[in-house]
């Protein structure tokens, strides 16, 4: 009777076909109880809302009780969401939604091919109300105008999400899913915020039930379902938990470390028995966010450097290829490596200038190397790296590693048994494993337990379109979550110390780059 | 923690009074966390709606975490409906409708004493539209009209609602339970009515999953719930459900029947392992609504009828007291056993007008005994029953008796072996089951057997708030109840004959009638 296709089992919406037997004196069951009935082998007391009531004797009888059904899950129940004569084809569709405190990221995902088939992104509309999270916090204390921060976000999203449909009717998308971080969920949901940034530090929610769109005022069909990642505190986020379940690292046997650098570093280690989090400012610095000459990654950013250890020439590569403007997150690991192996930074992150003096310059009295000259720049500016800079850039990468450190040895771990390195994050899209490692910011263990996710957060979404057990899969990582406050464990300082050294003060941990680089014998 | 309550735990809506653990560094859950892990115990996987969530922070500080929270089971889950502080009080309140083809009936319940505490009757303003049943089915063939009936029932509702809330505001009703035959719930939520009178005789829907009162847009909280009582087929409606559930008779060992007589007489036997239903016309006479006298149960209605066997004195009682303007149903069967133990009836249903001339009278060409005469009516005219409204009163009676015994026939029982005769319908909050014996409609067994249910229906409703487990139970009366069609079962013709006289052919069946009026030596 039904048309199995083991994969699409799986999405959180489907589509059957149903060929009913016809009603008739012996057989006088309600049009309901016969959909019901004959559907009752794939979904256990489903939910069948008025809406599909009200069309369905037309629609049985007009299509001689051969009917395409459309179901949803909603984390406890299966619903009809619509019943379509097998004529009617249409386009069934799902969204992720990565609600980034910056930018917003829709993906397009066909319930029918099972692929993401759009992406759409644009920039998050409150930045207007405050350039970083907590300016946006401080505005929301007054509840008009944290009503205005959930209103102009819904806004946009209603406006992006109708252009991303189009010209295909709203009501071919049946589901989104929805992460962001905590005060993102808030904000979005407008729920209050007053007390997610005060001690201490309690969000509204930490589960939301799904929604439907129309709750939210967002576009779709009208039994639509709007899934809002949940939240494992103020500080741990729906996008970390939508990419612990993109890495699937959950579900595994071996235990794995998921890091995700975004504005804070944070970091999961586990499997399925246990996860252990944690989060740390080894961001800013990484992300190229603190430097002079840093950018966000759009046209003209630096995103790769190279130098050749004998030359020394520099080469650059821009996103778009155009003139380069400024630096973005993934070329900072990069150029402090090359300038590392070059020899033009030495192993406590002193610049060597005497190597390459037409490359130093004092700018604004403080030595600093130049990435690209004036001449050379779409600014008409150089672009530099200041020697300061180095030491922050230096100070993220050591807290980073620590972070990791502390992590496993508060479980009796070392890096070297962790089996997968997860990386995500806007940084995820671009960082070159090898670089970090040659910096000391990720441990020098086989290259092949570095498994890039790009965006994570994103994926986990489309993670979640694609297994309606991700519901239980989620409740169940909440359950196993253990937060670890980093300040307070006395190892980190401690610890840190050692990684604020290229690649480290004890180098046998990193004996695959002391080799390369001869900094043994 | 919770304030526990027996009965109250059972009810459909429930309110508990929490005192949550304060939030601290050490206990970051998020308030609706906290709110739901300390509900856990009572309910599993609660839902919490953003209505909820959004007030959720404000509400915990203002009360200093001690609240109230006002639940409701929706079938599937319980769901929050409101968090209030504790100083908040304020009324907590269910309604039970009787959707009737004739009249509707809302009981307001109150579930902090778990009595009913109001009763308000109405017409059912379909009535302008096709005065019984089948007439609004024809209307409602046009979809424009079926939505009119739709519309004028709903707007009815909303408003006697409204008057049955006043002065209170409309968030004191949480929840509304509401039983009618199959076509007034059709009717009642616009649902296709065309494929329901129509061979094979198939209703859009059986069972109903539970609404939000804003779905159809009646009064009450925003998060208040609609439970429309399900069917087994077009002729068996929710209102026999509701009578089912009023009886308890699906909960016993014993076997038991229930007998609903509106327009239809409907009977159940069974007990909690099987249920076996029928229907047959056997209400119109009963009801009086054939007769030419006859008229609804309102003031001036004839309800109780007594002849003195001696000296065949006539005294009647009229509803509120008032002059005789008709006879109704109550009064019916009254009539018909005490002309019949007053010799001027006999065994086979001819007036006896020789032993009482003057009461006897010819009336458009038949004989006609004259309950009350010109001189004595509000009408000026005579209250009377003819010689052909005798039989077909005696048909009517005797189809009851011959549906209970081919019921019980077909399990292999006998009248004799039910424990508990349930009388249910607008016939019976007043029947005298010794009358009803009398003229053999209902079996000679011991009096203790009669259980007047008054408005079963009704009540059914209110069992249904009481008791979040009659989603089950109706659920298992569903599976559990098998249809039997009485018009095709060859013995009910034959049955029938021996029940056509007064009390019947065979005086063994009714041994103390026959004791009584000396029928038996």
């Amino acid at each position: 009777m039904f048309l199995f296709q083991s994969m699409k089992e799986r999405f959180v919406a489907q589509e059957i076909e149903l060929n009913l037997s016809l009603p008739s004196l012996e057989d006088q069951r309600a049009d309901e109880a016969r959909l019901r009935q004959a559907l009752e082998e794939r979904y256990q007391d489903l939910l069948i809302p008025l809406s599909v009531l009200r069309k369905l004797p037309g629609l049985l009888r007009e299509s001689n009780y051969q009917v395409r059904v459309r179901t949803a899950f909603d984390g406890r129940n299966w619903k009809v969401q619509e019943v379509l004569s097998p004529q009617k084809k249409g386009p069934f569709w799902g969204l992720g939604v990565d609600l980034g405190s910056t930018g917003i990221v829709l993906y397009l995902f066909d319930f029918e091919s099972g692929e993401v088939i759009k992406k759409h992104s644009f920039k998050n509309p409150q930045i207007p109300y405050g350039e970083d999270i907590l300016n946006r916090l401080h505005f929301a204390d007054k509840p008009e105008r944290r009503q205005k921060l959930h209103e102009v976000t819904v806004e946009t999203l209603r406006n992006e999400i109708k252009k991303i449909l189009s010209p295909h009717p709203e009501e071919a998308l049946v589901y989104i899913a929805l992460c962001g971080n905590t005060t993102m969920s808030h904000f979005f949901l407008n729920l209050e915020t007053r007390y997610l940034y005060r001690e201490p530090y309690i969000p509204a929610v930490s589960w939301i039930d799904t929604l439907r769109l129309k709750e939210l005022g967002l576009p779709g069909h009208p039994e639509g379902l709007l899934f809002v990642f949940p939240n494992r505190g103020s500080y741990f986020g729906g996008d970390l938990l939508a990419g612990i379940l993109a890495s699937g690292l959950h579900r595994q046997e071996e235990i794995s470390i998921l890091i995700d650098v975004g504005t804070n570093a944070e970091v999961v280690l586990g499997n399925k028995e246990f996860l252990l989090a944690t989060a740390g400012a080894a961001g800013p610095a990484l992300e190229g966010g603190i430097l002079a000459c840093g950018m966000q990654a759009a046209p003209g950013a630096i995103s790769r450097v190279k130098i050749d250890p004998k030359s020394l020439e520099v080469k650059i590569e821009t996103i778009g290829g155009e003139n380069p403007r400024g630096i973005c997150g993934s070329a900072v690991i990069d150029l402090l490596a090359e300038l590392f192996k070059a020899g033009l930074l030495d192993q406590r992150g002193k610049f060597v200038p005497e190597r390459l003096p037409e490359r130093f310059k004092q700018i604004e009295g403080e030595l600093a190397f130049v990435l690209v000259p004036a001449k050379d720049s779409a600014t008409g500016k150089p672009i530099f790296v200041t020697q300061g800079e180095i030491k922050s850039i230096i100070r993220s990468k050591g807290a980073m590693y620590t972070i990791l450190t502390v992590l496993c040895q508060s479980v009796g771990l070392s890096l070297k048994d962790i089996s997968r390195f997860y990386i995500a994050g806007s940084f995820g899209n671009y960082i070159d494993p090898e670089a970090a490692i040659t910096i000391g910011m990720l441990p020098d263990v086989p290259r092949e337990r570095f498994v890039p996710l790009g965006n994570a957060a994103g994926k986990g979404t489309i993670s979640f379109l694609k297994n309606y057990q991700a519901f239980q899969e989620l409740k169940e990582i909440l359950n196993n979550l253990t937060y670890l406050e980093m300040n307070v464990r006395p190892e980190f300082m401690q610890l840190l110390t050692g990684a604020l050294f290229l690649p480290h003060t004890d180098l046998s941990l990193f004996p695959n780059v002391a080799r390369k680089l001869g900094l043994v014998s």
